[in-house]
């Protein structure tokens, strides 16, 4: 790919599409407005994918694994361990998002984007380790420019995988030990705020581990240097290879014109990263679930989003956009199977 | 059946099942509490179906259909003919909830408990019409004692043909032109509120019809004989029949240990009424949708529940509670195929 292929242009939704579908919203049998949410959905969608009839058929799942440095810093209830665990677990299908992939007959990949241990060939898993994991940012930049650029690529790379298999939607998950960690001073690099704020328990610290994980995150704010305004040299600074493969995964779906449904906290994180380097992608993202972590309410307020689901989810995986996939579904099946006024012979409003 | 069948005692949690879904959960390889409210859901499936591994395939709907003699007071957008041209529209197929029961492969069922007009016999449509639509409560008591007694048996008697065919959980729907506001006057009646505080634009009044229907409500209340004690004497004077068979229905389902996912604002009006019979009915009830209607926060308050999804719905039908039912599948397959940490030889907690 190019350098920078990040900022060729997005794609860019057909109004007439949208418009011809808000129209036949308000012709189905139905108050006007009363499917809410469900006819936003699908009104965007056909703005999207430049039709009359949206389909939210074939949902690409990819799982991005990565270890980070700054997990020796003590910011992890769980072990660095779990991470190349959690792989072999996702390989073997056991872990959430293996099940909710089945369930909902999604197509599931995991790419090790850079995991400390070599957990050697697994079936389903694509092995694309930057390097075994970021350098610890309580002390030094977590990634190279050409890590960088190579995490980006890899998001970018999936993308094309599931654009060449023709689905209809990415939903992009991660897993990797003290991730929340990264991805809060990443938001608090991008909103200026002190880690006190976005800081959570992530898999279960508790409020003294909460206190110590924001402070690792506010001392290394203040030692490194960055603009506030660059949203991949922030990633630089504190990312994980799994953070910037999703940027630029979602980014290269607004290239592609595949919508994305953004799962939780770290996942929205980058889609904040994937938003400061091309605005006009947003048309593109719709946010799954509204994750438990007190960061993301921060996060999703700067996007001026609201997830679809709000069921006090943190796991992560992509499971809370598996969660609300469902919905997208849901709309597609009310927009494009249900009766006219006319059709039906119903008498409209008075 | 018996007379006053709905006062039978219900069923009960088995407090041992949950338990040990309690205990699985945490052994599930993912951060303990991480699924969020996808775990409440199992663990309290457990408990109500009498199993370790919950199950929701099997799902029933029925829309119970009426029309209300209040609807002669210009409280609904839309004309009193719409009742009965929807339940064509159910009978083929175009309606919201017949699109979302085929998407679901749910089991649909149409109950016509008192439209006033006859449409004929109809596919898929149960024709237990009580009267021509209820009396205009605005007037007098909207139903005698012995048409609440058959609206509260034709909604028992649905819940026995979907127990009857083995269904794993019961979603109770409605249709009735000026259905919000016979809901409107029951809740008001049970919360000791003024109409003002519920009423809302049903399908799509205006800020001018919100206030003529909240006078109306209030008119009646004031001018009718009532105890905010008798949940059932209350349906009589201000219910609709399918309001009524709501009820019974959802009483019938925690008589015989059938889950129940409650559909918006009128439903939860409904559920409000059962468990004013009977509190311990409580346990059988999940909740869909958190309407648009502005009453059904008052009521979920009094209630003590919060719905599982909020998208800003306002249909009836039973439509939120389908939108909803997925979430519940999705967490039975989580509860039941996820690996353990020892089976995944993943490492737990620090």
């Amino acid at each position: 790919m190019n350098a920078s292929w990040w900022l060729e242009p997005v794609q860019a939704v057909d109004e007439s599409y949208a418009q011809a579908a808000r129209k036949r919203q308000a012709q189905l049998t139905k108050p006007p407005g009363s499917l809410g949410e469900l006819e936003t959905i699908a009104i965007r969608l056909c703005g999207l994918q430049r039709c009359d009839r949206p389909h939210i058929e074939r949902a690409h799942i990819t799982v991005f694994a990565a270890d980070h440095g700054v997990a020796e810093e003590g910011v992890s209830a769980f072990p660095q361990a779990v991470t190349v665990e959690m792989l072999r677990n996702f390989a073997r299908g056991g872990a959430a998002i293996s099940v909710l992939a089945r369930a909902l007959n999604a197509t599931l990949e995991v790419v090790n984007v850079g995991t400390v241990g070599n957990p050697g060939p697994l079936p389903g898993v694509i092995d694309n380790r930057i390097a075994a994991g970021t350098a610890n940012f309580f002390h030094a930049r977590a990634m190279s420019e050409a890590q960088l650029a190579a995490a980006l690529q890899a998001g970018a790379e999936s993308v094309e995988r599931a654009h060449g298999q023709h689905a209809d939607i990415f939903i992009g998950g991660e897993m990797g030990i003290a991730n929340t960690t990264s991805a809060t001073a990443v938001a608090c690099a991008l909103l200026n705020a002190a880690a006190s704020r976005l800081s959570g328990p992530g898999t279960g610290l508790d409020n003294a581990g909460i206190q110590h994980k924001a402070r690792v995150i506010d001392q290394a704010l203040a030692s490194q240097r960055f603009s506030a305004d660059d949203s991949l040299d922030i990633l630089r600074c504190f990312g994980g290879f799994e953070i910037a493969a999703l940027t630029g995964a979602y980014l290269r779906c607004a290239q592609l014109a595949m919508p994305v449904l953004v799962d939780g906290y770290i996942a929205s994180v980058a889609a904040l990263c994937a938003l400061q380097v091309q605005t006009k992608a947003s048309v593109w993202f719709f946010y799954g679930h509204h994750s438990a972590e007190p960061g993301h309410r921060l996060v999703m307020e700067k996007i001026a989003a609201r997830p679809l689901l709000q069921l006090g989810m943190r796991l992560g995986e992509g499971s809370g956009a598996a969660a609300a996939l469902p919905l997208m579904r849901l709309a597609c099946a009310l927009h494009n199977q249900m009766a006219t006024f006319a059709e039906a012979g119903v008498s409209e409003a008075l």
